[in-house]
């Protein structure tokens, strides 16, 4: 943990009404983390002045730097400044400094100075103005309590420049030279979040304190986070990671570099590196694997066709599945996705198939076939390999989850992985023979 | 300002290290409106107990509710019932209630419950519980100093479902009858929420404040919301309510009864109620109009067949798309998205198809045909239409926004309508002639 207490206090009516959704501290958050710090505390509050009065106080008390973001504007809400001017008891002020920008500001447009806008040089007797090259509010900053109070604007846009450009300078300033703040992020398939948690704590027992393991549970991908703020927890991360990827295997998809990929895309890399042509061939998922697959920029190298085969009929008319197995095994079956796979290779000419039937729900379930239950086919034109799931899933969740299992299996398949994935073996579904 | 006060407190380190993006707060407080009652202040900390501990006793303290969100789930850094146990001064005992639930859910799943799980049965002691259908974690809720505590799940979608089945109920039984709450939620598509604010202050400049007109930006639907709090309005809000009707025509698409339906879920239903069959072809969308509407529940009597031919040769192969009208007019052309319509409802035996080729980029696009660019045609055997649109958003938001152009280009057509959508109007795009 920093020693350095961060505290974030955001003030508007329209966060409080839900009229639109707090995106600055999640990116304050992010940035601040990349210097090492984390934010322990965070206050949204409307445009109140004496519930601003009171926070402001109480938090300057308890934190080395609290971050104000918002009501800098204009308006007869915008109270930030008279409201830390009052906390920290000291008048309001013309800033001429403030003036001259606001000024400025209005000149480059052509606008006239009005009042609303001449309110925005009012400022805490004593601050330093943090400079906004974005818009008519200025930020500025004082100490208090020891407290570095820094008032920034809300608008994202504004805020965005004006905290990496000015603020992360200031704080970087007071910060010691050796901070340690190493990140690393692993996408991980085939595990839930308890069920990876009950694995580490069994199989991994000792998992050291100085490294912080955190899991951010995403549909379908887990991400599992290591962060260590330390020289011990440096030293000793390489051993304790390796011992995950051991533990984990073919379940970690990939290490997040940049941004996360999705399964489609750390498929569709793959297959474009070997020049490999992919198709899917699909009942109950009704078009989102090629979805998934499409929504990836380049797909279209390795993806041509794909066949939503949604009815009986159409599984013979567009895959040349055989009317009388049909009839005889029921679309979802391991005979007729080995048809839908091995039809939808032959038509559209790809290297490799993924083709899915099994009953989404909530209807058209039976004993023998209940609901979640699936059957996949994937492989290439002389070695097609299947697998039966039974997913207890709502409709779009069992969708989604099969989606994802059908392009891991195809990543798994064209990586040459014989190991058998958590999913199959927590989900296995045995059709009872008659 | 409502009598009652209405706090949150919201827990977990990815919300403070800006991993995620709190949108449940926005959630809980559209909702909490709804009931004449206002969040006055909200507080996010950390997966830290002693943090929590001290935030439950102070805020509970100074309201008449307060939400507590996340925290509920099986790992270790999930701490609230601890927290509140603590706060509270009572002990944690497994409930039975609770263990009955995570029983039941595992034995589901065909899971096996494991420690972590049984750690969600660890309940400050009298504590009442609040069912959650949707996931592994149960609510509960207790009265400590005058104020009802909730605790309730982070899982967005785990939360939305419990607080309105479960815990607005409870909330509404405390509040005095007389409390006017009149709500009508309007499902509007075409417009974006500044085009129709602008257009409701040209068009109706005195509508009247008694009526709260409130929007929710989902994509690509539009919630438009009327409420009202006063006999007032409630006595002149069907007048108003017809004037906006008048207004908006057929870019209303339904009003919210129970829950907002999707775009295909509403244009599933009259297909249905009039026994028609409907195709797709997808070049640009890649298989999410298929899938938006496989999405719903009873689809299969609708939509039997989507084609998803992504490359030129696929076009002809499965669609039997001239392949010389494809050298000459290139594959995102009206000639070619009308074949494509025309094949696909040849082939399926549909009554009706939607057919889309475009420019999703970020790569791809040329001066003639620039990124973002789309050609649909849809209808029926002997009338298809088309329309040529520039839709600039970047690829995911490109291809949604075809998709849901596309499923409401079937409605009106199905419908009769001949109005032009506002979509067309402020988004044709002419080709230039040669």
């Amino acid at each position: 943990m920093p020693s350095t207490t961060v505290q974030l206090l955001l003030t508007g009516n329209e966060l409080m009404t839900g009229d639109i959704v707090d995106s600055n501290s999640a990116m304050m958050a992010q940035i601040l983390k990349e210097q090492g710090l984390e934010i322990s505390r965070k206050v949204t509050v409307a445009d109140a002045l004496s519930l601003l009065v009171s926070e402001i106080d109480y938090m300057a008390t308890n934190s080395d730097i609290l971050i104000i973001n918002g009501g800098l504007g204009p308006t007869v809400d915008d109270l930030t400044s008279e409201a830390l001017a009052r906390a920290t008891q000291v008048p309001l002020a013309e800033h001429p400094e403030a003036l001259a920008h606001i000024t400025q500001w209005a000149e480059q447009r052509g606008a006239e100075l009005n009042a609303p806008n001449l309110k925005q040089a009012l400022l805490p007797s004593g601050c330093q103005i943090i400079a906004n090259s974005c818009g008519s509010a200025v930020g500025f900053s004082v100490n208090y309590k020891g407290c570095d109070i820094y008032c920034t604007p809300g608008v994202p846009r504004e805020l965005k420049v004006m905290f990496n450009e000015q603020i992360v300078p200031k704080i970087r300033q007071k910060l010691p030279d050796n901070l340690i703040c190493d990140v690393t992020r692993l996408q991980v398939f085939g595990y839930g979040e308890s069920s990876l948690q009950k694995l580490i704590d069994e199989q991994l027992p000792d998992w050291p304190e100085s490294i912080d393991l955190g899991f951010r549970a995403g549909m379908p991908l887990l991400e599992v986070k290591l962060t260590t703020n330390t020289k011990q927890g440096l030293a000793i991360k390489p051993l304790w990671q390796n011992k995950l990827s051991a533990l984990l295997k073919e379940h970690i998809i990939a290490e997040v570099i940049d941004k996360p990929k999705s399964l489609a895309e750390n498929l569709l890399t793959k297959l474009q590196h070997h020049k490999l042509k992919i198709t899917t061939a699909e009942s109950c998922t009704g078009g989102l694997i090629a979805s998934k697959l499409t929504e990836i920029s380049g797909s279209s190298n390795s993806f041509e066709a794909g066949y939503v085969t949604y009815s009986n009929a159409m599984k013979t008319e567009m895959l040349g599945v055989c009317p009388k197995l049909l009839a005889e095994v029921g679309a979802v079956s391991e005979a007729v996705v080995i048809e839908m796979a091995k039809g939808a290779l032959s038509k559209s000419g790809a290297d490799l198939a993924i083709a899915v039937s099994g009953v989404a729900g909530p209807n058209g379930g039976s004993d023998e076939k209940p609901v979640g239950m699936v059957w996949l086919a994937w492989g290439s034109h002389n070695d097609i390999k299947t697998q039966c799931l039974r997913l207890p899933y709502a409709r779009r969740q069992f969708q989604q989850y099969v989606t994802a299992i059908g392009l891991d299996l195809l990543r798994r398949y064209q990586q040459g992985l014989s190991s058998t994935p958590n999913y199959v073996v927590e989900r296995a579904f045995q059709q009872q023979s008659s």
